[in-house]
Parts: C-alpha cells; structure tokens; sequence
C-alpha cells in the first residue's frame, strides 16, 4: 500500500462494547474508512439502520467469508471472543486481509497455525493481548530501567469489584523486568512485618501491592529506588477508549508488515 | 505574657541532632530569643565556644537547676532522652519554666506526675511524639474524612533500612481512622490472592501497604474512595527540619497554657 | 422524625444526567425511599413505564404542587435548572418538604427569601454547589492546613475540553486558604521566569497551575511546604456517582435542622 | 580489559561535595579501587590523613601529570570546574587514562579537540552534563513516548530558593519531546486564562509548570494523555547520592569505548 492511501476496514463485533469503540475510531480517523462490519445479526442491513450507528451506510454480513469476498478491505479489527475470533483471523488471512486482533485467549498451536498462515500469504497480522499504549510503555519502559534500578515495587489499584491480587498487569510487569534483574530479596535483611502481608506479594524479591477502594478504576506504579532518588512509572486507565490508541497504531502498522507479531510491545520502538 | 513580647528559650542538648535544629530555630525566630543551653559537656563556657554555635554568646549549663535559676528563662525545649528530659521537664515545672518536650519515653506515671504539677503551677506543657506537623495533620485530617468515606488504604513508603512494617505512623494512622469507621472487610468479598500479601496487612479489615526502596525517606499516603471519586492526603519528609514547624508552634502555645497537653493534635484545631 | 425512620424522597428531574443518579441513590439506599418525581413529561404514568426506570412503580407529576400534596414524602431533591429548581424548593418548603438543592445559580435575594421560608416552616434546607464531599473535604483541609504551613501551590489537571483555566474549584480553595493565610509574595525574592506562565497564576502570591490533556477527567491537588516537609490533598473525581455521596449525606442531616445552610462544608464536622 | 577485572580510579577534587561522594562510591564498588586523588592541597599527603578520609592510604598528588605517571590508573572521575576540568580530561587522554567527567561547561571547540584526541589514543571518555541516571531514563523515555502520544505536559517542583523558572531539566525535557512531537497548541482552541500565567510556560505549545515550595527539593513529572488515559514519568532527586549511580555506570562504560560520549543518554540502552 501507498502511504496516506486510505485503509478499508471490517470491524467485527460492532455491537459489543470494545466493537462499538473501534466503529468510533474508525470514523473518526481521516484516513480510516469503514468497509463492512460482521455481526452475529443484522444480516442484510445497513449499519447505519441498527440502533447507535446513524449515518454509517455499510453492510452487515453475518456470513464472514460473504464479507470477506465482497467488502474488499484491508484489515480485519477483531474484537469479539477468542472462538469467533480464531475463525475470522484465519479466514482474514486466507483472503489476504490484514487482521488485528485483542485478545489473550488463542493456544499456542492456534498461533502457530495463524504466524505460518500469515508468512505463506506475505502479510501482517497483529495479535494483541492489551492495547492500552500507555500500559504497553509503562511495562517497556519498567523493563528498561531495571537494568540501572536493582531495587524495584509495584503498586497496582483498581476498584473494588476486581478478584484478583495481584492484576494481570502487574504479573506482566513484573516478567518484564525480571528480563533485567535478578532475583533477589529487597528491604533490609532483618525486616520484620508486625502484621502479615505489609510488605506486599513477592515476586523475585521484589514487592507487589494492590490497592483495592471503589472509585478507582484501573491504575499502577512501578517505583524504582537508588541512592538519592526515584524514578516512577504510572500508567492510569479511566475507561475503554484507552484502547483505541494502540488499536490505531496497529492498524497503520500491520499494512507494512509481511508476519504475524505477537504484542504491542514488539511494534513500538 | 504578653502577645508579641520575646519568648526566652533553653535549649537542653544542643549538641544532638535535634537540639541543633532546635537552636537554629530559635536562632532564626524573630520572636524568640536563646536565653542558656543545658548541655553534659562543656560546663562554665559560652555556646559560641563549642564548635558549630558561632555567634551565639549565651552561657552553658551542665547543672540544669542552675540553669533554670539564672537563665530567666520563659520555655525549655527538650530534645534528649526520655530519662534526662523527665528530670528536666520536672525540673522546669518547679521552678516555673514551661516544657516543650519531644519523647514516646514517658511512663503513664510520669505523665500523671508532670500533669499534676503543671496544674499545681498552672502553667503549660506539651509533650509530644511527633512534632512534624504535616504528619499530625495527615492523620487528623484521615480521621475526620472517615466519617465521609467507608473505604480507605494506606501506602507508606520509606527507605530500605527500616526493619519494622507497617510504620508506626501508619499504624497510629489507622487507630485515629477507627474511632470513626467500623471494623469491616474491604474489597469484593470473594477477591483471592494469586500471590500471598498482595492485598496487604489487615487492619481492622482496612489494608496498609508498605513499600521499601532506597532513595525513600519517609512517606505516607492515605486513600479513601467512594463511587466515583478518591481523596488522598500525603506526607512527605525529607529531613529534621520537619519538627522544627512543630516545635514552634509548641513554643507559642504553651505561653498560653495552664496544663499538660499530650501529642501536637490535641493544639491544633 | 425519628432515627432509623425510613425517609420518602421526592426527585425532581429524574431523566436529567443527575437526577438518574439520584434515582439510583435512592432505590440503592435501604433507609431511602422513592415517594414521587416531579418530571416535565409523562404526566399520569408511573415511573416504572418510563425507559431506564423498570421496578419504579411511583407516580410521575407534572405539577409539582400536586406533587407536594400526594407523596406524602419528607424530602425533595432538585438537580433541575435555578430557574425551575427555585420554585421547587419554595414550594416544598411551603408543603414542608425539606428541599436538598444542587445549584449555584440562586440569587442572595432568592436565598434571603428562602432561608426566611424554612425558619418560618423551622425545617431543614440544603442548598449546595459541589456535592463531591472529596471535594469539599479537599478544601476544608485546606482551609486548615493553612494555619500552620505559609506556602501553598495548587496543581488542578482537566480534560483539554475545558475552557476556563483556572477552574471553580481551584480558585474557591484559593479563597478558602486565604482566610487563614495573608496576602504573600511566595518562592525566592528574585526568581525570573525564563519562559513567561511557568510559576502560574498569582493569587494574592500563591500560585495556581491549570493542566489540560485529553484522559484526564477532574482532578486537583493541595500542596503545602514546609522546611523539609510537603503536606499534599489531592482529590481525583472520575464520574458523576462522586456526587451522590454529598447528596446521601445531606438528605440525613436535612431531616435533623431547622434552618436552611449553604454549601456542603457547612454540615461537615 | 578483562571482566571483572578491578578498575583503578583517580579521584579529582576529592575535598568538594560532590568528589567526595565520588571517593565513597570508589570505596564501596567491589569492583573499584581508588588509586590516587589529584587535589589543589595535601601534596605528599595519604588521603587518610586527611579528615574525613580515614583507612584511605592512597597518594594525594597537586600535579595532574605527576599523578597520572604514578597512579597506574585506568579511569579519571573529575567532578571540578570547568577550566580545571578540561586541563585534567585532556592530560589524562594524553597519558591513556580513560576520563568521566561531569560537566556543562567545557566549549564546542573544547569537546571538539577531547573528541579527535580519544578517537587518536583509541580509549573512551564520557563527559555528562547530568549523572543522575533516573533523570536520563525519564528524559529518554518521555522523548520515546511522544512517538504515541499527542499531547504532554511538564511539572517540575523545586525549593523555593531556585531562582529560575522552568527549571533546565524541564526545558532538556521538552527539547527532546519536540525530536517527536510536531509544535501544536494544546487545550481547547477557545481556553482562557481568567488569571494569567494558569496554563504555564508554553514550549511549542506544550506546556510546562513551575512549583516552588519550600520543603521540596529537585522533582519532576511529565504527563501525556490520550482517549481514556494518561502515562506519568516521574523523577524524584533526594540529594546528591542520585548522581553515583550515573558516575559507576559511566566507569564501567568507559573501559569499553574507544570514543567521547556526550550524554548519559548515548550510553544507556
């Protein structure tokens, strides 16, 4: 593709909650133009006769491959469930349209199938378990300072309707910047906790703590510690459109590709 | 006394950490004034003789009666140790010299003791554990916003030398929040942690978080949340000078004084 | 009425962006009960028929007189306009309904004319601009705080959508300091700003700075300084639902005056 | 050099604040050993016998050349003046001693001909206008993250004796952001400064904000938003000690490079 040609896109899903945020982006993106969408009903209509998408005169198939054939787009914004979106990508690929995917759920085999799919076709394919770019920095950027900081903790805080402790970015985070450290135990060697868990989750030695109070949404801290100073790290989340950036980059980034990449982190340099 | 009238001060320990401190502030104070010095060594000399005091001509006193004779003194600032400034602060109630006193070293009985004789003289006298006055406030201030606000954490941060977690002050933080919060367990009732001593210690069902890495010094923030909305009060500390604000304020408060007040909340309004 | 009593609650504009969260407040609250809404449209229905109420099966009214007269109900909450909200709360104090208000917009003279009307009917009346208690516990505390620290900043950070810099609440904790701090020029005597803007907006030698960037939602933060001391007060508002708290809490306390109060921070101890 | 192999260091200026955490650093590395100092006094001295020195039996030399034939060193740390700076850099090029040196006051011309006579003798030197790694990094990665991110603004917070505003380290900042923003006014297109100077210093209409509180010491934070998030960098610089960490990873660096390095930030990765 040239550059700043405009890129024709098919958004699955566009009634879910994720779905209804990418139709937006691409709206409102110049050089975005939405081709068709794919959506378990509706078939035969417009987008623009279902509730919530006024003005948006492109066809809804149910039918994937019939979308495929006829919308002729260049990428696939897929942000359904991991089944339906295993189908899709795989059928995307097999029509040489370019998939961006969110989601954790695909097996190892599936992405085996889906990278060997891409390099047989010559094209991208962007598979992204979190799209929120400035989560995607704060974990690069975390595991790049552990190579000057050896003294690193993570506070993670999230409303209080969130089950676990700690957050699955946190857990990311903390792999991350193991790539960088060695394990070892921080604090002094004699600490002491006068109550059981004040010094927070041990992950290599380093600490883990999460913050849990309604209000809050989605936020975390990773402070790295040396002699006369501190360097943080913070990446707050307040709602889904936080997504949308990285679903923005990927979409303008996998047009140049020829290979399935697997993360955010491995397309921001 | 009157208003704006010089404050005549002793200073007991100048050569300590804080009884330098102390020293420089009434140094600095326009409306105090250095009056005589109670010090183990260097009995008969002035202070501008010992090393590090130039400039401040006042007498030395290793005989602490005859200092509180001769010094005409209004206040005693005591920055010793708990057994040296209880014979001083005994010491200044009898002979009229109103104590401001930092320790957590006292005995209820001496307590008692020292609170009958300042009534006897009806003068003040303030004893306090803590004089930085942006850690008083921050636990004032926590206590009362907990009659707003049902859910709250706390994050201290020092540096990783400290042996003990949580804080004291966290620790007296979260007994000042329970006299207006009823004991009960925060978070979604069946949160689980995938890492034991992420959601923190438990106190009284509130969790207190408490972070380790060198370049801290000593830090505290207190989150509380409700729908929609958090409110965080922190303290930060950085050096000594941080009691000075409260041993000033001290000094201009027990001037008007007729009894024993314990810790600097009980003057702050 | 006594403790424990549940309280029957009128609420004016419950199709309104507050007025729905007031409703939910109430159907949420187990001491709270739904009496009535007064609503320009759907005259005769229940709330219940109309979208977005299922389960409310109280009575819309057009005429609020009516209202007052049917629901039988202890207390009135308005988040309409000053225009319709003014002849609301009239009314209801004339029915002896006791009015919670959300407004700025009420004149001194409508005030006056008001405050006579509850002192006569010698109920309770809440008239209030911000109900985000966070909020006005932010400037409470600071209000306080300004007694023993002389030098403040104001950091307060919105979306880039805001046009007034800087905002309401920034400059309301201004005034609010100011009555416990003078008029000060703060920062070094002879500090040069090298690109004009970059020490903020003066306000009687505090300085308030005004962040905008797109993600942010409503946030400020307090600072204090002292020698080697920061006290900071910092309020994040992420959603209307932070308003609901001021508005649960005023209901309680307007069933206990006898006179009408102005502005939450009034009924906060 | 060999791994692991110990690096022999001279020490220039080992009297002032900064050298001296510099001999402290020397003497806690494992991997270091402090061969000589070069010092304008103590001639013919050991470093022990100078106070604050005790147990460091090495030379003290007031003639550079002498020290550089004598020491046997493989590393010069000079953290002196400019003019004796550049004497010391070049001398110790002469004799094949790799220097760090910490500065921003050498000349084009000066750097120029250090550059040609490191490229001559095939060794490394750094010269660093900052040492305190935290900074680097946040500087580098608030630079990286312009690349993803529209819209950024900067708060720096010092004491109040700092007299200008913004700070250099704000302004490094913002220069290195512009390498990957385009200049656009920030804010909505129609905002207004009721109090003039809210918004800040405008940096190609970035903007950035100056607090100066005493208490404080030298802090930093840069805050880009986007749709739904904002990412924060942040450094904190308690005291002197923050720039060892940048001189150890300089020397460490140096032995491996047969150039000059301008910049911390070309050495870390």
């Amino acid at each position: 593709m040239l550059v700043n040609e405009t890129i024709r896109i098919i958004v699955a899903g566009p009634r879910g909650r994720m779905g209804k945020e990418a139709v937006q982006l691409v709206k409102e993106t110049p050089q975005f133009e939405l081709a068709a969408v794919i959506d378990r009903k509706n078939e035969g209509k417009l987008l623009s006769d279902v509730e919530g998408f006024a003005g948006l005169d492109v066809p809804v198939f149910t039918d994937p491959a019939e979308c495929f054939q006829q919308a002729n787009a260049d990428v696939l914004i897929d942000l359904t469930t991991p089944e339906r979106g295993y189908i899709h990508t795989k059928m995307a690929l097999e029509y040489s349209v370019r998939p961006v995917v969110g989601t954790t759920g695909f097996t190892p085999e599936q992405l085996d199938e889906l990278k060997g799919l891409a390099e047989e076709k010559g094209i991208g394919c962007i598979i992204a378990p979190n799209f929120a770019i400035g989560a995607i920095l704060m974990m690069k950027f975390s595991e790049m300072a552990a190579k000057y900081f050896d003294d690193v903790e993570i506070i993670e805080m999230h409303h209080d309707q969130k089950l676990d402790a700690p957050s699955g970015t946190a857990i990311k985070t903390a792999e991350m910047i193991s790539n960088n450290r060695k394990a070892r135990k921080q604090g002094h060697e004699d600490e002491k906790e006068t109550i059981s868990g004040a010094r927070g989750a041990d992950f290599e030695g380093m600490r883990i703590h999460s913050v849990r109070l309604p209000g809050l949404i989605a936020h975390q801290q990773v402070l790295f510690g040396a002699g006369g100073q501190t360097l943080t790290i913070r990446h707050d989340s307040y709602n889904r459109a936080s997504f949308m950036s990285g679903v923005k980059v990927s979409v303008e980034t996998v047009i140049r590709l020829d290979t399935l990449v697997y993360g955010l982190e491995s397309i921001l340099d």
